[in-house]
């Protein structure tokens, strides 16, 4: 099953042309996951071609316009172009006011139904669990509560070794059974155990969420072996100062976390306007973690 | 003094890549205003190189999202960018609470001043003015409370005649004083009417905006000999019953009432993204009021 994610805005603060406020599509074993919605979010999604219809989750990290203001447009949109089916939102306290109280007022929203999970300031732990993944949150560091999120799947069926299976003789239609890890008996008295005629499920993978945040050492535990890390990196190191001033991360500090985290690879983003080229965060990621990447607008990741 | 309008969103209801939702920034005497402020109006004004930072009026017409959704978002930008200037808003009742309960809520507001003004539904006549220029608010007819603006100038100077003054032998100390109407006695005696020296000022021109409406042709009276109308044209003829329905308007209907106002040049917007080409609003229009014009987002028109 497909596990990706498609980076719909790089840009920190203000969009611009170039780069959009921060929104990500998760898509894992068919769930649609959005993270984070800054304004123009669905152009975003237009451009780059992403089915916004077929989102039935959405992770939002903290109350910060960048990463919100896109999110009454979306849903109108949604709304206005007939969706029927629900929606869940999970977010920070204020989550639901935010949005509804927009909605009575611009007198416009009586679709779909919207759910609501809003998260404590520094809640940890599971916020959504289906039989293909789990999505747990965790506190990250910034000027008001913010929640960073990581998406695990769950191991799928284990895999049948076709060789192994076709010389016990029995029937195809234990197959559904033994790939679940199930032992069989047939008709005729034969006795066939899972693991003798089975692979391991494929390895599940995982990717997690930081944005926005200052360097935060406890976000680690929650990071440990992820596959896919995206931290963001406001700032390089020239800008460190301004970076503490401001809760937010230099890219340096970003690679320090996915290293300490034993990541597989780290996506950097939420990048300053002030930057008229992203060498430096490159070059300084590089000198603590090699497997990292500044991505553009639209740009997809293979989890 | 120049007037203008630069169309920045010519869509309804949702924002597309070919066409943005309903905003417009009107420059008139060295006033930037702007008029309905849809989702990604900020990235409108920094595709078409409008300066945002100017405007120090906002129009509302009225409370659906995609002709306020962008506002918060622009707000924002403007105070992340250093903007000291208030700005006024004027607009339909509760654009106060949909503005600041959301930056309550995001917690970033704190910035320079905004103003509002709000109307009542009905509201009619002057809710701006200077010495430049009179906005006066009409309503119009659509499913919530929606208001329409005129803008005027005001007459400038009178227009000095260069020979005819300099025939006087009086100072050009004085040219000040007859320019603005008022005759003069120099320290010789001698007396030099303001209108033999000075031809009447430029005649003024006005821009008014319609957007959300059915057709009404009660706004006639307030459009009478406008020399720029917009007036929305979600529909063309084929889908009559559905403007009707929604309180919209046709294109030929948008016509007729410039007709009837005796308006000099129409341009016609809001057009609903299920029409691969405007070639039928324009023929329709057209067929009724010949100075028409369909609007690409971006274009620019002198008042």
């Amino acid at each position: 099953m497909s596990f990706n994610v498609t980076i719909l805005g790089t840009g920190a603060a203000v969009p611009t042309l170039n780069r959009g406020t921060t929104a990500q599509l998760v898509n894992c074993q068919q769930r649609s996951i959005l993270i984070d919605c800054g304004e123009a979010t669905q152009l975003q999604m237009r451009k780059f071609k992403v089915k916004f219809q077929n989102i039935q989750l959405v992770l939002i990290s903290h109350l910060h316009g960048d990463h919100v203001f896109g999110l009454p447009g979306l849903i109108s949109t949604m709304q206005l172009l007939g969706r029927t089916e629900a929606i869940l939102i999970v977010g920070p306290k204020g989550i639901k006011e935010f949005l509804l109280s927009q909605f009575k007022l611009v007198g416009l929203y009586n679709g779909f139904p919207i759910n609501f999970t809003e998260l404590e300031p520094n809640q940890e732990g599971i916020v959504f669990e289906d039989k293909c993944l789990t999505i747990k949150t965790f506190p990250l560091n910034h000027r008001i509560a913010t929640h960073g999120y990581r998406i695990d799947e769950k191991p799928g069926n284990r895999r049948l070794d076709k060789e192994a299976f076709d010389e016990t003789g029995v029937s195809n239609s234990y197959i559904n059974k033994l790939i679940t890890g199930e032992d069989i008996q047939d008709n005729n008295g034969v006795i066939v155990r899972s693991e003798d005629v089975t692979y391991a499920p494929k390895p599940t993978k995982s990717y997690a969420f930081c944005s926005d945040t200052a360097y935060f050492p406890p976000i680690i535990e929650h990071l440990k072996d992820v596959d896919l890390l995206y931290h963001e990196a406001t700032f390089n190191d020239k800008d460190s100062e301004r970076a503490a001033e401001t809760f937010h991360s230099t890219a340096k500090q970003a690679a320090t976390i996915a290293l300490k985290a034993n990541a597989k690879r780290l996506i950097l983003g939420h990048f300053s306007a002030r930057y008229r080229t992203m060498d430096d965060h490159l070059e300084e990621a590089k000198s603590i973690f090699d497997r990292v990447y500044i991505p553009e607008d639209g740009e997809f990741f293979n989890v």
